[in-house]
């Protein structure tokens, strides 16, 4: 027992170093808890007698022995699913395991409509059955190979690479199987998965909310909706949706996000920094929020010397290094 | 009757007993390694410079610590995720975690066309587009609340239980929340996933598969078009195909079968045994089985002493209970 506590140390104080992530790998991973349950969802009546349930989150999540850290929410992007924040293309450890391996438990969401979560699927039958409008279908969004080549930045054009890329492309085939149909033109609004984040957050007694790409302000989103919960907002290569109309922050919104430790993060080889682009969205978001006096980071990889990430910062073959950026940030500035 | 109410006590007692069963779930889980990837896909072309994947399917893996046991490779059924072989509605160990802490490695699959592994969705933007009729969509399976509820056998009818029932039916949302969308009318035949089974299990250099009502009879399926990688077929609640002219088993079927030790298992309160049905058509394919010299195994858990088991007796009370029964068979017949 003894020496399975000073294994346990030794395992610990070899994760915590960035150079030992293989051996980090081959050390066991030790959990308290493995599992997997589901958040939100409502009852739909599709003809008396005939019900369903619409609108719920699946949720994995890994709780590591010991004192644990802030729990971590993890959300995926477009066509992808939680898988993102797992086993890499070439087989290394993603962010779930390592950030488990750090002390934070985790919690993997599948967006609602995606994956494990389902989607509702009346309209396409009605379709078929003709009794609606081929028009009434969702538009679903796919990436095919050469729109995540370029939109995922591993090179300036399909089948090309960055002389310093990182992305480990020799295996993509890999990265392209987890592409999977997006659903999210079905959903309601809100959308629920950002309601059912906040849940989530009240239900661990407190969580960081990270999302990525598609769902990179999906944290601000839920702390807007019910920031009870939310104890840090990580936004990753994601939009910050201010310059937008439509979807202005209000001075509530601000006064709301401002209390919220925020990183925000974004790789290496983005085409644009502009007023208008995602980066240069994130950026504006930045200032406003520092005007409010809010606690946010925001981390351009490069500017700090790690170069040739991509949009997978989480895949990429220094993927780790770009999670130890996340975790020390976490640390330092949530509470 | 009186006897039932007496055995069935029996087992619930057996089952709580299973002292090892909630001290199992207390101490630590130890992996050597976890992670998930993808066997099979491939590419195609949706348009010149436009290209996705298709047929893959998405496989996430535990491995124990120390030797291991022979890996189990499990496939969920209609409607449904690998969530089937994980947490239980109420909260408990899924089978996924009971047979890694037993020794076996995990490989829980999501079917081709569903949940992580995706779907082809160029067919149904084609039709919202107009141009292609509304009649080429698939047709798109779900398990409404009453249907589960008939068809998993939890009662005689919707919101009635059978009095031994082991269904958790207080946390059913959990179970309504799991039931997904299938598509697999759009798959290709053969089924890719019967295909991605035999190629796992040769990967792994040996398995055992596991089927699940719509995929009950799939390991068999697997077999018959690879049997190179695999050590055991569970085929659990499923229909076995024998007595259908369009899917008879044809003597190099039968042959190749009959070299594979397999286990049949049903829970209870099937409502027809005869043939035709399938239990019935199962009966008749452990016959043929024996009859060539087979090594099979037809268990109807009530006729071992266990009671009350639903269509989804991996997440029943006593799933663990029901766990070592095919822990046990795997061990006496599988090498």
């Amino acid at each position: 027992m003894k020496l399975r506590f000073f294994a346990c140390l030794f395992a610990g104080f070899l994760a915590s170093t960035a150079a030992t992530t293989i051996a980090a790998k081959e050390t066991p991973l030790v959990l308290k808890k493995i599992g997997n349950f589901f958040v939100g969802g409502e009852d739909k009546s599709l003809a008396p007698g005939s019900d369903i349930t619409v609108g719920q989150m699946y949720v994995e999540y890994k709780i590591p022995m010991g004192t644990t850290k802030v729990p971590v929410i993890m959300v995926h992007g477009c066509c992808l699913s939680s898988k993102s924040w797992q086993e890499t293309p070439d087989g290394r450890m993603g962010w779930d395991e390592y950030f488990v391996r750090k002390g934070h438990p985790t919690y993997l969401a599948d967006q609602v409509g995606r994956a494990r979560s389902g989607f509702d699927a009346q309209v396409f039958n009605e379709v078929r059955a003709g009794t609606r409008p081929p028009a009434d279908l969702p538009r679903i969004l796919w990436a095919d190979h050469q729109f995540s080549w370029r939109v995922f930045r591993f090179g300036p054009s399909f089948g090309e690479v960055w002389p310093d890329g990182q992305f480990p492309v020799e295996h993509i085939d890999q990265l392209y199987k987890q592409m999977i149909p997006d659903l999210n033109a079905q959903l309601p609004a809100p959308n629920p998965t950002w309601t059912n984040m906040g849940k989530l957050a009240v239900q661990l007694g407190g969580a960081v909310l990270m999302g990525h790409s598609e769902s990179g302000f999906f944290p601000a989103r839920a702390a807007m909706l019910d920031s009870a919960g939310i104890k840090g907002l990580l936004l990753t290569e994601g939009s910050c949706r201010t310059t937008q109309s439509t979807t202005a922050l209000t001075p509530a919104d601000i006064a709301t996000l401002a209390k919220i430790p925020t990183l925000i993060l974004w790789g290496d080889h983005v085409a644009s920094e502009d007023p208008g682009t995602p980066f240069g969205d994130c950026k504006i978001y930045t200032q406003i929020m520092k005007e409010a006096g809010g606690d946010i980071t925001f981390t351009h990889l490069p500017k700090i010397g790690i170069f040739g990430n991509s949009h997978m910062f989480m895949l990429d073959k220094n993927n780790l290094q770009v999670a130890d950026v996340v975790l020390k940030w976490i640390d330092q500035h949530v509470h």
